[in-house]
């Protein structure tokens, strides 16, 4: 990283790039900056998602409980309640989307 | 956003949903990376971003030079050279590639 904290030649670019391939994805994206804003039931995140399918949802879920950056929780109802929330390890992907927000909000008019 | 700079509740979510929707994909983050780097020519851009095919490729540089974040420069020799760069719309978007390395070297050892 060079002084101004911008990433620079010397940058190690493999943590970017595994980081991408981590949670680079619009769905991936999406998820879990709904997740960030709140832990979410399935449902509410298939209608706040715009334009996800319930298969890629359900894999993107999937996955990202894998990966340990969401968490799924099951409540013994009938019928069972799943809640879904951000992890303690992927809250911290916070300042991401704040640089995107930043971004965002900056080139709204472009 | 909140006073931590983090994104918060009051958080124009919009905002981060288009920008996710314009650079939130994982071949057009890579794309980017890259060309935050350096600018590129066609054929390095393929070597450097692993997995990508052709016909992406080429759709994403399209896709990117026509919404202003990527610049196509074609030298007249024979054959013609094509360099592609990061225009200064995009280079703004180093933040988040700063903060996706800050995130992804904090949690190498995940």
């Amino acid at each position: 990283m060079d002084d101004s904290g911008a990433p620079g030649e010397d940058y190690c670019g493999q943590s970017v790039r595994t980081t991408i391939g981590m949670i680079g994805g619009k769905w991936t994206m999406l998820i879990l900056f709904e997740l960030l804003q709140s832990e979410r039931r399935y449902a509410d995140l298939q209608r706040r998602v715009d334009g996800i399918s319930q298969k890629v949802l359900s894999e993107e879920l999937k996955r990202l409980v894998a990966e340990g950056l969401v968490a799924r929780l099951v409540v013994p109802t009938t019928p069972p309640q799943v809640t879904y929330s951000i992890t303690e390890h992927a809250r911290s992907l916070d300042t991401v989307f704040a640089a995107l927000h930043e971004w965002g909000h900056g080139h709204q008019d472009r």
